[in-house]
């Protein structure tokens, strides 16, 4: 491969004393690490910056990390490669912006009718998620963590509302990752368009609808403005994983203290930003019903649809191996946890609603 | 206040040439965490050990934490005021052990009718919940973070199936925290027994029942060995939050990247040991269930109990200005994350019950 030289500088003493403990000369590591985000979009670029603040933090400055939003390096699609090929040391982004490359790149985001952000958590950090994930990346040079998650993302923004699975039907809409091709299976005109330009596609007229992220992301990108038919829950992504990866040769280089902060900075930003999502959800989006938005749900006959076309989409992967065995060792996870969820966590969420109304 | 001179010690420069970079010579220091679980118990240890692990591989030797289980320095409820006077250096337990110490602790694990492990964390890292542990932690010398979620807890272990409120009437039961103040209102005979000890007292009929942590830690307690009536959904813990506190003034003497180190790594473990607990039970509820134990839920007459129950316990804790503003905050976050998780990830997973049965 045809590698730039990595962006690093080494300071070896001077100042010693002037440090803080324990370190009392230290040599100073940078990394680049380019996002798919725009510089400060709500909740993803935040937690990409999240991870770089702590890294940076807990470094004492022998590892610096430089965020770059999408555009100022690379552009917000091309970070995969970049990374890859070493031109840049570590992106922050969505995994199956990639799909493209592998189509298993979508379990570390969402797949449709699959994971939540919990039971995707569980899988990844104690059956074998991870290992995985390390596996696929290691075939594209990489080594990656999830980083984030924009939980359940909202079905999305639509100019009028969804009676039944044929108003999906010729619809240009914009949709990332195997959701995408479920509702091009249904019919629909799918784009994939970096979250920076959604909503000029969306008020020129070139797409029909959009989803995003969810209430609080939506609202600051301002899609309100444009549309007044918003569903909440949606089929496509139940979870939506953040990924920091590294180049791979980039990662072995670093000392085992470096390769850990980035670790456990990534775990650390996982939780954090998903909470950031959840806590903000609430309060957008009484503020966009507030602001005139029909807070709605699809019908039934629109989740036996999406069902439908998700089996269809799903079987032209299997004959991928990889994607097979990860596609079994996920529905089993996801079911076992669903399983226990269900009789735990929602059977008392479901006593709480009833006893306090 | 008589402190114990910590357990710190300096080695500066030596081998500087055989450390891997960044540093180049350094200096330990050495902390000691003493908690309230037995060595190795499921889970609870393993969070404790995790931010160990995490933490001395981040500080590449600098920072060395050492755990202790119950007793083997201090006993599993003198945790705090061993760490709160600086016999040890830092804990890891779950807060509501310290009711005694200040009711509003309970916040930081669970309380009845409260957050689930979800909305803690929502409220935790972006609704002021950590402000206000910080500011708890304080009045008693104390950093705290939350570090370890056992998720809802189960409801426990009967002796005899539970029909209606009148069967806690008598009943020898063991439940910490506030939970365990609301089942005494109910009229049963509380006791607060450390997890180390649970099942001696469970065999001997000291209690005639308990409630421990879910399916995974309570099979390796082997509760099933002496009882077969299982509760999964309780009111007590919907969420079990466990954290690590350190000695506010060793905290504060700690380089600012050793205290980032000690924050992010309690933030990792809370996702990693939350994932943990949801990874394991439904395997082990099905191995409790194939085993003979009954698997059981309380009928809604015995929810109702408890939510009375739990306005007069939390009745008598209105007048500490601290509890009340604290409970306050925690009601309207908690109520505003449920809003939206119902019609987000609940809505989803109803629709994905449905159209994959």
């Amino acid at each position: 491969m045809d590698r730039r030289k990595f962006l690093t500088s080494t300071v070896v003493g001077g100042g010693a004393t002037a440090l803080a403990a324990p370190a009392i000369a230290q040599s100073t590591t940078k990394l680049v690490m380019v996002t798919s985000w725009g510089r400060g979009l709500a909740g993803v670029f935040d937690a990409a910056q999240k991870v770089a603040d702590n890294i940076n933090a807990m470094s004492d400055g022998s590892l610096e990390i430089e965020v770059k939003a999408a555009g100022e390096l690379v552009g917000a699609f091309e970070v995969f490669d970049a990374v890859s090929s070493g031109q840049a040391d570590m992106y922050h982004a969505a995994d199956y912006y990639f799909i493209s490359q592998h189509p298993a790149f979508a379990f570390f985001t969402g797949v449709p009718f699959g994971m939540t952000a919990t039971e995707l958590n569980n899988w990844y950090y104690h059956g074998g998620g991870m290992e995985h994930h390390h596996s696929l990346g290691e075939i594209f040079n990489l080594k990656s963590f999830l980083a984030g998650n924009t939980t359940s993302q909202a079905g999305g923004w639509f100019r009028k509302e969804i009676t039944g699975p044929e108003d999906f039907v010729g619809l240009k809409f914009r949709m990332p990752g195997l959701g995408g091709q479920v509702l091009t299976t249904m019919g629909a005109s799918v784009q994939n368009i970096p979250g920076a330009e959604v909503y000029q596609a969306l008020a020129s007229g070139a797409i029909d609808g959009t989803e995003w992220i969810g209430p609080w992301a939506d609202e600051k990108a301002g899609f309100f403005e444009i549309t007044k038919f918003y569903y909440t829950a949606g089929f496509h992504e139940p979870a939506a994983g953040l990924s920091l990866a590294c180049n791979l040769d980039r990662f072995n280089e670093l000392s085992p203290s470096h390769q850990a902060m980035i670790e456990v900075a990534s775990g650390h930003a996982n939780l954090w930003n998903m909470s950031q999502y959840l806590y903000n959800n609430g309060a957008a989006l009484r503020r966009l019903a507030d602001g005139g938005v029909q807070i709605l749900e699809f019908p039934d006959s629109v989740w036996d649809a999406f069902e439908v076309a998700t089996q269809e989409t799903f079987a032209q992967y299997m004959d991928d191996e990889i994607f097979k065995s990860i596609y079994d060792e996920f529905t089993v996870s996801m079911l076992d946890s669903s399983a226990w969820i269900n009789r735990s966590i929602s059977t008392y969420r479901r006593q709480r609603d009833r006893v306090l109304s």
